[in-house]
């Protein structure tokens, strides 16, 4: 029986573990991937950091592209949107899985629907450990949305589909029509470049971005942002955004995003997934100025296909490869964080079959 | 010519004064109408006792009922359904006058369009007087919505329609459709008793109402709500509403609204129009639940429409004429005022034309 290696995570400030397991047999509906590269997310260092905590032992990296190594017999042979799909085919596939007739998948939540199982955040078993990117095997659960992908896509870019590119390809759907509109993206990390880009694609007239790291804001030009603040110069922001999306979950900055808000304008909360302090809200000006507030978290089927069209599409007209800057092996991951928390780059990657 | 009479708000803690004016000639595109009654809504008691500042002198009162008594020759002599207007006819109007050509009408918000207007809002001048709810008359400028009534709905109900049932349409517009869901209403006023009247209209199986006032939460009985909670008595709030309604505009009740709220729940906000300490909202959780939240003022043109017709459909279907308490005529309105303040009732009447 074939083995898969995977790089285990037992806690922060424990040193990553590298174990070798059997590769199980399929059951109904799965797919076995055979893992090509991982981009390091930044929840995978709040959670390598000890800032967020999932039951360990578990296998991190959930920005993953992979390779269809096998099917179970009585898989259909057809990705999400009915495309053949055979061994060797590039795909990517969902953060999530989940039973799609759920209430809340019925609703447009499949991330948040019945049964649901995580990529990247799940406990290692002895019997279901191939669930994270930091391993060459991924077995693709029942109710796990799978798209085929172009080789053409750099695998580097590919990898950040699944979490960055559909979280924001939702951020984007919340946010209605783009065209003509003003924006302001605060906090300039993955999910602000791809949101610049994506709201330049989408014919979006000012681009605003905003972060405390005058680089970043630098970088955000070649996405598509026509307007730089830099937060910790006491900017003059704007009060006539259309929509503000927050990828920083910062308080500060989910608080001046609504005082730049014009009245029916919209604020997509995106970025919010730790722990702060309280973001406090004038509602008598969310009232007169007609304004919603719209919180996501991870993305549905129609954001996912979005973000494999978006990225088919524009994957070389923005300089998405670029944005990372440094490449390690899977025997390396240690250094990989290690890299990524001392130089905070937008993303390390994760090459596993090199 | 004729006079018309109105009574005048020169400032909180000053008497109400009646003076008599000429009525003006009509300029294109205006109706005049003979008031037939007022109800004095929450906003008139805030300004009438100095919590709320308008441009004084001017005429309070906006939830007005009347009857058409003029057209400048060049009207077309519809409404805003098309339905032909003549002489005699009872209507209602929209709080606002807009230019419906502006982009904010043009983007569903007439009621912050270009040239906004706002009966019982407006400063008295000697060449514009006719434009509250406390006078005999008023002047519809071009660019109101007005819509025929039925006669046989109660003075004391179609006066509310224009502010209290049509922002409360525009609330159930925002939250979608509402056929089996749980809502919860916080602040069982006017607005909120007809938004419980709504929503078990459109189908909502559990309603919820919140308030400090215990007799409050009583009356909401008889207009569908079915579950009712004391607020100072440290109640347990259910945590799976779909939709929670504020009219009350206390941060603490929007706070209790944001807790109660299920996975992909939305809050609208409705009550907050005055100013009060922030809302602390724990941004984490908006995102995690993907919990919207809508601040509405006023309400747009099928607002309004929706407004009428579910007046027209269930004014005798909820005890929508016993909310109005006790009833003055014009030339006592300052004893309105008092009683109102004194009493605290859903409503007060002023009978214009007895």
């Amino acid at each position: 029986m074939d083995k898969a290696t995977l790089v285990v995570f037992n806690g922060a400030g424990t040193a990553l573990e590298e174990i070798k397991t059997d590769i199980p047999d399929l059951k109904p509906g799965e797919i076995l991937i055979k893992n090509l590269y991982t981009t390091i997310c930044g929840s995978d260092l709040h959670t390598y950091c000890g800032l967020r905590h999932e039951a360990v032992p578990t296998v991190l990296g959930h920005e993953i592209v992979g390779e269809i190594a096998g099917f179970h017999p009585g898989h259909n042979g057809l990705d999400y949107l009915g495309t053949p799909l055979q061994i060797g085919d590039r795909v990517t596939w969902s953060i999530f899985a989940s039973d799609a007739n759920s209430e809340k998948a019925r609703a447009g939540m499949p991330q948040k629907g019945g049964g649901l199982f995580k990529y990247g955040h799940a406990q290692v078993t002895a019997t279901d450990a191939l669930h994270g990117g930091l391993s060459t095997h991924c077995v693709l659960k029942q109710g796990t949305t799978v798209l085929k992908l172009s080789k053409e896509i750099p695998l580097k870019v590919a990898a950040t589909i699944n979490c960055a590119v559909a979280t924001v390809a939702g951020g984007v759907r919340l946010s209605g029509n783009l065209q003509g509109k003003k924006v302001l993206i605060s906090g300039v990390g993955l999910l602000g470049l791809v949101c610049a880009a994506m709201c330049s694609a989408d014919g979006a007239t000012e681009i605003h971005v905003a972060d405390l790291n005058g680089e970043r804001l630098k970088l955000a030009e070649a996405f598509g942002a026509n307007v730089q603040h830099l937060l910790n110069q006491n900017p003059t922001l704007p009060t006539d955004i259309d929509v503000v999306f927050d990828m920083s979950g910062s308080p500060d900055a989910m608080e001046m995003g609504l005082e730049a808000l014009t009245v029916g304008g919209i604020a997509v909360w995106i970025g919010a997934v730790f722990k702060t302090r309280s973001v406090a809200i004038n509602a008598e000006q969310v009232v007169r100025k007609l304004n919603t507030i719209k919180g996501l978290h991870n993305y549905n089927y129609d954001d996912f296909v979005q973000a494999v069209k978006f990225i088919e599409k524009n994957y070389s007209k923005f300089p998405f490869q670029e944005l990372v800057s440094a490449e390690f092996a899977l025997t390396d991951a240690e250094s990989a964080f290690n890299f990524a928390v001392a130089n905070k780059p937008i993303r390390v990657g994760i090459n596993i079959a090199p």
